[in-house]
């Protein structure tokens, strides 16, 4: 019935390869769907991703060089541009047809470089999540940052879907304060056509250590504290994170300034059965004119996701040890179990996801 | 015939799981067997040894915390006793009856922690190996240490039933001086029910430097050197060693004081057919009211058996690429030919060895 | 039709086993074609190759000692002779006849350790390269270098047969300067009995700046420069390259005082289907009185080298990863083409190949 140590995924998506601040000189390598592939900015200023190995002699391009008319395999010096024609062999005028690679359909957005790996006829750019904070820079100062995981991409979900393991696994930093008060929040849950988003409050709660930290609260200020979330079949989470002093009806409106507020973008995309990337940036939304306190945030989320990422490969360990074993599932896992639908709805379909409102 | 490569355990026996210094505020990770477990002591005082795989989610329970109930999963905080029942699930007051993980009898005694891997309802303690000098610090002080080694578990029986390995591996430890004497030791055989016993006596020996320097003796003293050795199937040898002047009649009565002696528990788990654990504890029987003089030993021990790792390793590799090919027997093989049927004995009754007087 | 993932080889061939140089006090542990073999130098003076594994229990012999009379075990102390002949067993009189290793024909000639994999009533010494420049110290002072390298042997060959690859991969070392010249050299190709000949010319070219150093030129001389490269199947390739002025006539006469040139032996030994040795020995043909300039030519080379090691092992992945795809030859791939052939033929014949004159 499930899958736990290997769950596939549909093809017929979107899913993230890199983020576009990536791109540079040097080509990008990357594995996607078990797929080894270079990302690059070709001539035209356009993203692009290619196989990554050269059509002459099977060299990685990925080892090569982006020039002004494509990326250049390193051993013999063949270019190819971004839809995967090679343009220049050196020390030869003609350049036979069947001296290409081949290309994905790639779309540059807001910040993403999102590749469709299935088939090219159904890669619509309007299936394609909306992510308008990632282009809002003077209210959502954010940085991007990316970490290969050995576990399942949709363990790295389950992950974000039961937030009662911040108690646990972040007691050291951002699951400080009290615990039950954690993982006893209100909870609202509401399927989506493409997955599922919920809502947990914390009313009157005791802030842990960053967010006090963070907001320059006084010693006894308690405060309405939220954890919006919404996952987006097949690999994205977005995470809305707050709170305002008791008093300020946060729960009529969150989107008031002082107090506490963060944005997160979570991605997660097949490398192999057992791997998968995980794009994530976090964005500022308390001291949003203060780069150090952008600089600050980023390095905390970087190292909290450290103490998820042993857990998801000690998780995928056991799992790939013995796939069949059934698992015990407890109250807190109906959001997860909501995602584990979703996904399974996609690859029955294999077909597009609508893209996130 | 024989199965040098890969030979099989039997299941229904007592192994070293750990020894008892090592369960602490961590719970410890071990294989047996193949099989992943978590050492802890549990809320009863009592050592236990669970699967080491949260019903929950699968998380490792040995990346946890142990706590006065029991071992907590560091992932959703759900927490189980000794004998696996769980006892906590975070926000949810009823806990169904399969959440539980598989437990495996565990019996601490005489600083071992023993582990019962196969049918439980055969489990008697009354099978365990008698170690009494684990208990007597003063007279035998000493300390324990562990290896992991990537060999099948008899290879490291086999190194310790044949010594004529010392003065080859060792000869720039325990194996210095006269190569031939240590060699040509005159030896007795003698066949247990679950093992084998053997003695070696060197006399008028010149003893080895790390000797001369232990038992204080000036540059010419000849001693009656003998090494006693008996294997208890499945994974222990117990060693006396040691050397008195000659003319103090060793042969008649070891036991005096004065001169060099040492005892050594060597105890081999199986972790998988070509990996062990390596158990070892050496005890100072000859300047037992100095501690300096305990640390010193356990360290020269500790640096010596990496002198038998790397060949025991070495071996395991040659084996396992051709495991069908045959080797030859040589007359000091006696004793290892001994341990390997004792230890086929064992596997074809696959029942609970008698314990070694 | 090709076997670019794992080009099989003929056994029934000498390869390259060592250098003499890497013989001493420890015997050599080399996999050649898939077998662990231990080579040294044996009783009677003469290299030896023997499998790296004691028939008494399997230890790595590798892992011993050369003593007068063979290599020792390291763990129970037997000694077998350079004809894999048991000469010694501690403790026991007579030696039973099954007690040897086998034994691979050897020779060692001209700094090369010689081994024949296959059939030893074929192995003619006869058939051995002959490589003459080893001996000759005075005029082609030299020192002996070795990578093991994660690709197949062929593509090591292949890649001593396109030389475009200089002016791409090694841009910043020897292959710097006039990029086009180096690819669009004037090549003449002459196919051998054993493999393929070829000689590039750059006439009126602008020197490298190694080699400008190396020659000790100002700044605008111009230099017809040579590449002379020989394959001889199985696995070596045999390269003079160099540099004299313009006007002094070196199509004529490359052999003259002056100018730069440049002996290199390049050796390909197969580990694996997928992994290889790479033998190297440049010669200084240009400063042969300053050990310095020997010594900094080895480096220079060295290092040049782990640039093409990148790519070969880049190459070997991706082939590994689908190994029935085609590839796109070009106009430069005809000596690299012509070198597959000859290995083609050798492997059909599976008989020796005629030594190169």
């Amino acid at each position: 019935m499930r899958n736990e140590a290997a769950q596939p995924w549909p093809r017929n998506a979107w899913y993230q390869a890199a983020w576009n601040s990536e791109l540079g000189e040097k080509p990008l390598a990357r594995t996607i769907m078990n797929e080894k592939v270079v990302v690059f900015r070709g001539p035209d200023g356009k993203a692009a991703v290619l196989e990554d190995r050269c059509c002459h002699r099977a060299a990685p391009l990925s080892m090569g060089t982006v020039l002004p008319n494509g990326v250049q395999c390193g051993y013999h010096g063949m270019v190819f541009d971004g839809a995967g024609k090679c343009v220049w062999i050196p020390g030869q005028e003609s350049i036979p047809p069947q001296a290409r690679v081949k290309a994905y359909p790639t779309v540059e957005k807001q910040e993403f470089v999102w590749v469709w790996m299935g088939d090219p006829a159904l890669a619509d750019p309007a299936l394609i999540l909306d992510y308008p904070w990632n282009d809002d820079h003077a209210k959502w100062p954010h940085k991007h940052g990316m970490y290969p995981v050995k576990c399942n991409y949709m363990l790295l979900i389950d992950n974000l879907m039961d937030l009662t393991h911040i108690p646990f696994i972040h007691r050291k930093t951002i699951g400080g304060g009290g615990r039950m008060e954690q993982v006893n929040a209100q909870v609202e849950i509401k399927r989506t056509e493409s997955g599922v988003h919920y809502m947990r409050w914390m009313l009157g709660h005791t802030p842990p250590p960053t967010y006090v930290k963070a907001a320059g609260w006084g010693a006894d200020v308690k405060v309405d504290r939220w954890q919006e979330f919404e996952y987006v079949a097949p690999g994205s989470v977005i995470q809305w994170s707050g709170a305002l002093e008791v008093g300020r009806g946060a729960q009529q409106n969150r989107d008031q300034d002082g107090g506490f507020s963060l944005r997160l973008y979570h991605g997660a995309t097949p490398v192999s059965e057992t791997e998968c990337y995980y794009f994530w940036t976090p964005a500022n939304g308390y001291q949003q004119h203060d780069p150090a306190a952008t600089e600050l945030l980023y390095k905390e989320i970087a190292y909290t996701f450290t103490e998820d990422l042993a857990y998801l490969e000690g998780q995928q360990a056991r799992l790939s040890e013995d796939p069949d074993r059934p698992l015990v599932d407890v109250k807190h896992d109906a959001m997860r179990i909501h995602a584990r639908r979703a996904i399974e709805r996609m690859i029955q379909n294999d077909s597009p996801a609508i893209a996130a409102e």
